[in-house]
């Protein structure tokens, strides 16, 4: 048979089951990464599992999140994970090295394995010739100790690329047309491929740009060939022999099927407040700015910043704007400042900050109240930049640099100039900031600073329960909005207790207190539309409700790595089998669930009664016997826990 | 008479007084700075007093202290200041153009002025032969609107320099030697004054590093004259026409007399808690860090990144040490990617943050806890870092970049290479990012984001009155632990009742609560020891335990800007006739004022009840006829208000 690049993948990596799309399988991983947020959690998992050495071909620790270090404790989360990473035989990248995703694609991503990260744009590497795909932390913990990686076998959908893109048209834009087309649910249950002629004239860090954002696009991975651009592109950073070629079979198929003329793509604008709300750029140009953003993992290649700084050279940014620059990586900041472009975007009144994760996850350089924010960024979810009430527009680096010149949304052809050319430069990487684990690690004691905490305990789930709806929420409620990332939260990722305070603090302030009295009695559920628990990976957004008494949550569906973590943790994830019913609950509802254990184990779709009422609403769900396992145990750590 | 500079710069401003050290005089001044966390309350109070434009020559407002942008509140602040700048005709020096003092000194400085600023370090500029004083918010906001500023005569300590800086030995471990000889309040009622054939050597910036930290002696000011060096550094910025030559008569003396043979200093070194703390580095060389910090406004100039940057070129920094460096202006920042330096930080394994205050106002890059952090900023007072429980040296930059090459307090002069000559930059200066304010200025508005809220009404002090004393502190207390800066508090200094949450937070937490149950009775006291209110100029140290009832501040003696600060804000400032009396208080203790409307007018020294006991202590003051005025009718605010 004949196969594409995503079937090669997983057929090499199968542990378990059949690559029919629906069915559970379960994947061999080769690499895994993990960045600060989510890696202190993970470090404390490997602990309580006794791991001696991580199992994996290679794993790496990034500190890429909280590099602002406004008190101890994000420094003290920096030694933690250092020594940590040095007793499992991790990689460690220090801080200021740069952002996970295009570190690990310069340094240690290699074509034909798989990598699973604990973060959703881990797919990013997918522009590599892998199988990346982002995940709970605590199931990147599982790989590290060498357990396969469990996932309903994808569809895939190939995406012909034809032609080439115009002048002041990029990657970005080529994503946003996706985005475009599907929305932000589009990619649900599905691996995107790309190929055909016009992938030759996208870099590696084009596709770095397009398979990040698959991420918004909620599919499970994006996949590209590894063809001559990726063999280039290692040799690049002195790893040319870390090249093997992977395409798609000739004649290969798809189970889906799209088409994209590059030739055809203009500018284009997600609006606010949905990645998925694209429109073409000339149809906001004019609106006011407060700020021009340019970075991120969804634009970290050193041509996206050269190219801002030839636009912006010899001008000056409009007065009162905010021209940020977040640069990616520590080698990308080397060769911006070699070449001259630092200096260029400095004179023309651009802010730099320290390589990192920075305002792509609310981390600083938060946009003012009531004012719109221009930003290469992948999200805009409601209040991700930092400020609550946001207005944020995601762009390709041309349409922001071309708009904090002017300081009002401009379609980048309209500049008077010719489009900047961008020639990659040569230069062999260097891994000075990024630690090897040492051979031997039998001396290494775990440096643990005093905001560092042990996982509380979870306790099974009971056989019947009343439990009330506490929130009723719309369609695509995000992770973001469930626990938020940003300055105030993050500093907590290692401190539940600490961290519950913030659950869905931005859906409804008054949750944190309602929770924590329903929680002495017998906790409660949460109600939501479509897409539920969209976005970031993080799994302190199930393990922080959780801790406040989180039992069931009933929605019209799921997102597939937020789905993963409610399981995780031993929460209960259901769906409306009539998606009517939604109306028929409100907060304040009392649900009575009898029987559950054995209930949902016999049966995919059961009932549940609306207490003091004679209604009830038919629930389904599609767990697995080893789902149902997990969260009838109280979760995946007492679910290991009793299987040693 | 021959006169010193010092005198000089007096004598030409002089409005009202006489020159006789001890006694007030007032002075009219020239030129203010306020930065973003003093100058919101400034430009509030400007709009109070209903200002047209400002009166004095020049004035400029930076934005430098909160650049991290964690939510909306900085962006908004940013918004209100350019908007309050425009209108009040002042410069607007935008974010990640760098601190003030450097900023001012390349663009605005002019010599033979006086230049009076709402931060402590604001003595920096004195460098350039201008009379330049740090004061609280409100001061600078009356030298605004022209009001003369009124200051003790200060006796003039004339400081010879002789001989010349040995290799491996900078302008820090000058300051650092005077700190030696004289601690944190030798400088105190005192303009230092330096002179002599030393002075040749040490560039404008170098002086800058010297004057800078003169705060930190106590000083009222640092004084150097306006000769070549000035001539050459204002000509290099495109600003030859604003040099006059400003030198001592020959001839001319001082109050008191130092010497200093600059070939005798060895590299020193201030350690934890106290910038007077100072020892060789040899004696603590060997101390492992978990920091190397370079940059902040005591070391802001080209030449100290330029050899840090020589120093680590081509190798690498110890495993596990963070290497932060914080460039203190865009310009400079240009000139160092210019001349390749910031390519050699990164290759070294530098983290590069944005221009602005940034660790030295712990905004960002807290060390960890129990770790050594080693810096090149004017400060260690506990709990500035970030990090409560810090432990942080001050040093030269050639002693943090030896040291994070080795990953301990290492003597640069052990080392094994050259030292490293640098040679200084030409190039004219760039106000790209500093806006000068329109002609016109009637049609702007100010700005007021949500969190922008007025100053709270204060009622006049009582004519009798019990109080308890809630907080007993030892010396040198400084404003940084009488309000933290720092990310968590900054936020709020638009915003009274917020902010006051955090005062005396680090001394003992449970301040707060208990200033708020004796708010509702009569308010309350604190005692402490010598040098109280040391450090960092900022207003909302005595505005913050105002709103908490705060009515009597007793102790040994007061640092010069807060006891300004408290008179401004009406809070009484008492000293002990007998500093054992300190002994006979306790927390908890009540002091029975009595009749003290016309007790202060009439006595310098009266004595105070302890109630319940048949004890009394003497207590004195220094007060001018107009300090009571403004503290009988209840502040300054009020004061002006009734004066109008």
């Amino acid at each position: 048979m004949k196969k594409n690049v995503a079937q090669k993948l997983i057929e090499t990596h199968l542990v378990d089951g059949e690559m029919e799309a629906g069915l559970e399988i379960s994947l061999k991983i080769d690499q895994t990464l993990t960045q600060d947020a989510t890696g202190t959690m993970v470090m404390l998992e490997l602990e309580a599992m006794d791991l001696d050495k991580a199992k994996t071909e290679v794993s790496a620790q990034y500190v890429d999140h909280n590099v602002i270090q406004e008190d101890y404790r994000n420094a003290d989360d920096h030694l933690f994970l250092r020594s940590a990473a040095r007793k499992f035989g991790i990689y460690y990248s220090r801080p200021g090295n740069g952002v996970s995703h295009p570190v690990h694609m310069q340094r240690l991503a290699k074509p034909g394995k798989t990598l699973l990260g604990s973060d959703s744009h881990t797919c990013a590497n997918g522009c590599m010739g892998m199988l990346a795909m982002g995940a709970g932390g605590i199931d990147v913990a599982m790989a590290i100790a060498g357990e396969p990686y469990h996932v309903k076998m994808p569809q895939i959908m190939g995406v012909k690329l034809t032609g080439k893109l115009s002048d002041w048209v990029s990657a970005k834009d080529v994503i946003l047309e996706m985005l475009r087309r599907y929305d932000v649910k589009g990619g649900v249950g599905k691996i995107i491929e790309y190929y055909g002629p016009g992938l030759d004239a996208l870099s590696a860090m084009d596709r770095h740009v397009i398979a990040n954002m698959g991420a918004e696009l909620g599919a499970t991975a994006t996949v590209f060939p590894s063809d001559n651009v990726i063999k280039e592109f290692l040799q690049n950073q002195g790893r040319g022999d870390d090249w093997v070629e992977l395409k798609a079979d000739r004649g290969a198929d798809y189970d889906l099927h799209e088409e994209i003329d590059l030739s055809t793509i203009e500018p284009l604008i997600a609006k606010p407040s949905s990645p998925g709300n694209v429109v073409p750029v000339s149809e906001v140009a004019g609106e006011s700015i407060y700020q021009s953003y340019v970075g991120s993992s969804a634009n970290p290649g050193y041509r996206d910043f050269a190219v801002t700084a030839e636009i912006v050279k010899g001008k000056k940014i409009a007065p009162g704007i905010s021209f940020d620059i977040n640069p990616t990586s520590r080698q990308l900041l080397t060769q911006l400042s070699d070449n001259g472009y630092i200096g260029d975007l400095l004179a023309a009144g651009a802010r730099m900050h320290q390589a990192g994760c920075n305002g792509c996850i609310g981390m600083g350089q938060a946009p003012a109240s009531d004012r719109n924010s221009l930003r290469t960024t992948p999200r805009n979810f409601p209040g991700r930049s930092g400020t609550r009430e946001d207005s944020v527009f995601l762009c390709s680096p041309e349409t922001a640099a071309a708009s904090a010149l002017t300081g009002v949304i401009t379609d980048p052809r309209t500049l008077d100039m010719n489009y900047p050319k961008i020639k990659a430069p040569k230069q062999a990487g260097d891994d000075g900031m990024l630690e090897a684990p040492p051979q031997n690690n039998e001396e290494i004691q775990l440096e643990k600073g005093p905001n560092i905490t042990s996982l509380p305990d979870f306790a099974p789930i009971e056989n019947n329960f009343d439990i009330p709806v506490l929130l009723k929420m719309a369609d695509n409620i995000s992770t973001d909005e469930i626990l938020a990332g940003g300055a105030r939260v993050l500093p907590y990722r290692s401190n539940i207790q600490r961290i519950s305070t913030f659950a869905f603090e931005i859906v409804d302030d008054t949750y944190y207190e309602r929770a924590m009295k329903a929680r002495d009695d017998h906790g409660h559920a949460v109600i939501a539309g479509y897409n539920y628990g969209q976005g970031s990976s993080r799994e302190h957004a199930a393990l922080a409700p959780r801790y406040l008494g989180l039992k069931v949550v009933l929605v019209k569906d799921f997102a597939r790595i937020h789905l993963q973590n409610l399981i995780n943790f031993g929460i209960l994830p259901l769906r409306f089998v009539n998606v009517e019913d939604y109306n028929k609950l409100q907060e304040g509802t009392i649900l009575s669930f009898k029987n559950i254990h054995k209930t949902i184990k016999q049966l995919s779709k059961f009932e549940v009664e609306i207490k003091d009422s004679n209604e009830t609403i038919q629930v389904e769900h599609d767990l697995t016997d080893r789902h149902i396992d997990i969260i009838l145990q109280g979760g995946v750590i007492n679910w290991i826990k009793n299987k040693a």
